[in-house]
């Protein structure tokens, strides 16, 4: 989808207007936020290209996301957002080290594309080989006896596929989340899966895994899309003779924990007119897997969020403050915001949103929103209609660093994104600043900067 | 493109009945070459599955290239062909080590995706740091003073651009074959090329590069196409500023030459009914790069050609002997292809086709034949129109390893292929089975028989 339609901003500009009730008034008409973000500067987008250019990959806890919080505050600051400030955290630091797999027979020796998962075990050096215990899916490593584990390297083969809401990732992730738990448990020495990615490139997905408290951790990897076809291909070829050979890895992964260190939330506000007034949240994440510059995840998110507040603090001053959360070390735990539920959890929010999902097109909204706030829902779902988005029929989810919030209470929206590509570069070397289209990036830029304009300007009869 | 019509067989036919006067009879009624391929087992996916599954990348000279030997002599003997036999050559060995790169400064310290271009200098196991000397195209290093590259790290940012004829890789491709040559007579210290490739993935394309005599070989590297994106991006931005400050990098190269090391040619053929008749040859080369499996590259061209040429000998024993070369070390500068010529280039052939171009289909038929055999090339380009095979009007110009062969006045024709997607992948990690669409395959393995089987059958007025 690369066009959206133009006249579509009228019907924005008059729900706007419909919502802008309680807005200071201007002496000049201003021009609407939705306007603004439809023909306006793009500041999303130099967001995306300057965060990944100037900084790049920007990994939890190390000196390169302190240089982003850095980047983050000057470049807030400069958009003219008030408050902009870093609240720091502490997060123990895990990060990459040395990185190969060979199979290594019964067939020709053969290098595989393979990346460690975050808080993987190291295996030294020199490696470790081992026999290769196959299995189609996650639930066939939780039904396997303890004896087809033991002493072995599990692979986990199911390939996950593309769909539009990004759904399959719970289904499939859950090799990734828990597989290595679960083959730890079993006696394992170690542990490699198919990425969970919907590409066929050997650009191996990474991601976080956790050991239960008691486990040991082994080491634990991702293997890319045609790496693993072609495990598969020789596990078959294997195992079908009439003498089965086992099937041969020699791996190596040498990552390392290197202890607390500091993390932090950036965070910024539009100022609303009413200082009773509760605010509205807004979060991305500023760090990055390590392999790639963070592009789609979530250099994007960031953009989106960032530059929709920004169209709106230009077009009127809203009622209700917006807070902006930038915030630190999403992708290893959700230290950000679990730091910023601890330190704001007890504030009252208006309504808190996420932009976590790439910068493809939002298709679709959902509410989480108490009874009283149905005029407002209404009024955002006939705004954002305009650009292809459609109303939904469950209740919004929240997001990883607005978790807490909502899990408390906080009434939440979703701008549910096109999923389709997302997996397809999501924590690999691949995500970077080609994968995103301006035209989709914009378009969520509109349709934040309506949902925003709508919600900052909402009564307290309608939301908390 | 993803059928291929099916009343075109009887074309085919047809064709062949028309080609088949010198063919020796048989009792029964055979099937047609193209009957067979289009309808018979599929032995052009076997090879490629196998060949890339069991041996996998197969570099010049090394022990996986002397496997694959092993592997293709047992291949071709059990698909029924005579006279299999490897005609062992020597040839000087390179392979790679270590490959990392940094962009260390003025931004962000950020690590690129780099590999070695074959026959690149070492760098040594530390590495070496230096300015980037930014230049647009070849043409724009070619004519630079020597003072702009002096004790600098050359980059050279061309983008190729895909073709249905794969037209830019001469054009853009003098980056990588001569860049580092220029770069070095200048006094580079280092040389860093854009990927020769078509794609967006951070899989960077190596390939052979050559250094003139009395030219001291220079570290030389390529780097994909986002990473180069970035170099660039970051380029602009250093030098856009007031006070222009130089783009830093570090490079970690470490190939080596392993001296002279055998390789071999691996030749099978369909015997023909007339022993005095001049054989048809077709090649493909069996060596890839290291970096992939070499499923596009080439072992569709083997799998296709070899296919081919055993549908010919099932159908009817042609009258000219078809002999099937699988060069060896063709990636690192045609060795196999001059090894063949010194043994056989003073024998007769009739004609000389290659395949090594991928796996997607064959869309031109290009001649370069004596005006005698004008009645052929009219019987092949009629039996091929059908499979959506046009009549090109320029000359055919043979291939790498019939280079030689052509040049010496052999008769050649090109079945062109569809090379929209070849430079994708082409010499990259991600040259793998995946990348091959089986109905395209199929294409191929169609019009080389019908090629063939006509070919095999001229007369000795037609061919010499």
């Amino acid at each position: 989808m690369k066009n959206f339609p133009a006249p579509a901003r009228f019907v924005g500009i008059a729900a706007l207007c419909l919502a802008a009730t309680h807005a200071s008034a201007s002496d000049a008409a201003p021009e609407s936020a939705v306007d603004l973000a439809q023909h306006g500067a793009d500041p999303a987008w130099s967001i995306v290209e300057d965060l990944t250019t100037e900084i790049g990959p920007r990994m939890a806890g190390t000196e390169a996301e302190a240089a982003a919080r850095r980047w983050a505050i000057a470049r807030l600051q400069a958009l003219g957002f008030a408050n902009v400030r870093e609240e720091q955290f502490d997060l123990p630091v895990w990060v990459r080290g040395e990185e190969q797999a060979w199979l290594t027979g019964p067939f020709q020796p053969q290098k595989l594309a393979v990346t460690a998962l975050g808080n993987s075990a190291s295996t030294g050096s020199k490696g470790i080989e081992g026999d290769i215990a196959y299995f189609e899916s996650f639930d066939a490593l939780a039904g396997a006896s303890d004896a087809k584990v033991k002493g072995k390297i599990v692979f986990i083969d199911n390939q996950m596929k593309a769909a539009q809401d990004g759904s399959g990732y719970g289904y499939y992730g859950r090799g990734r989340f828990t597989g290595p738990n679960v083959a730890a448990k079993k006696g394992a020495i170690a542990i490699v899966i198919r990425s969970i990615g919907t590409d066929a490139h050997r650009n191996p997905h990474t991601g976080v895994t956790n050991f239960d408290p008691g486990v040991k951790p082994i080491p634990a990897g991702a293997i890319s899309n045609p790496d693993a076809d072609q495990l598969a291909r020789q596990w078959k070829r294997a195992v079908a003779v009439t003498q089965p050979e086992p099937l041969h890895m020699k791996l190596v992964l040498t990552p390392q924990n290197l202890g607390t260190k500091h993390s932090g939330n950036v965070i910024a506000e539009v100022p609303g007119s009413d200082p009773a007034a509760s605010p509205i949240i807004v979060a991305c994440h500023l760090d990055s897997w390590d392999l790639g510059t963070g592009a789609i995840d979530d250099a994007a998110g960031c953009g989106i969020i960032t530059a929709a507040a920004g169209h709106v603090m230009k077009a009127a001053t809203p009622r209700r403050t917006i807070r902006i959360l930038w915030a630190g070390a999403e992708e290893v735990g959700v230290f950000g915001g679990k730091a910023y539920f601890e330190t704001h959890g007890k504030e009252k929010h208006a309504a808190a949103l996420e932009s976590d999902f790439g910068a493809d097109r939002v298709w679709r909204i959902d509410f989480k929103l108490p009874d009283s706030a149905k005029p407002v829902a209404d009024r955002i779902a006939a705004a954002v209609m305009p650009f292809g988005v459609v109303r939904g029929k469950q209740p919004a989810g929240g997001g990883a660093d607005i978790g807490a919030l909502v899990q408390a209470g906080v009434p939440a929206i979703d701008l549910q994104q096109d999923g389709t590509r997302y997996f397809d570069v999501h924590h690999t070397p691949d995500d970077t600043l080609d994968k995103i289209d301006p035209m989709q990036l914009r378009q969520n830029v509109t349709v934040w900067a309506a949902t925003l304009a709508i919600l900052a300007n909402s009564t307290d009869d309608e939301l908390p």
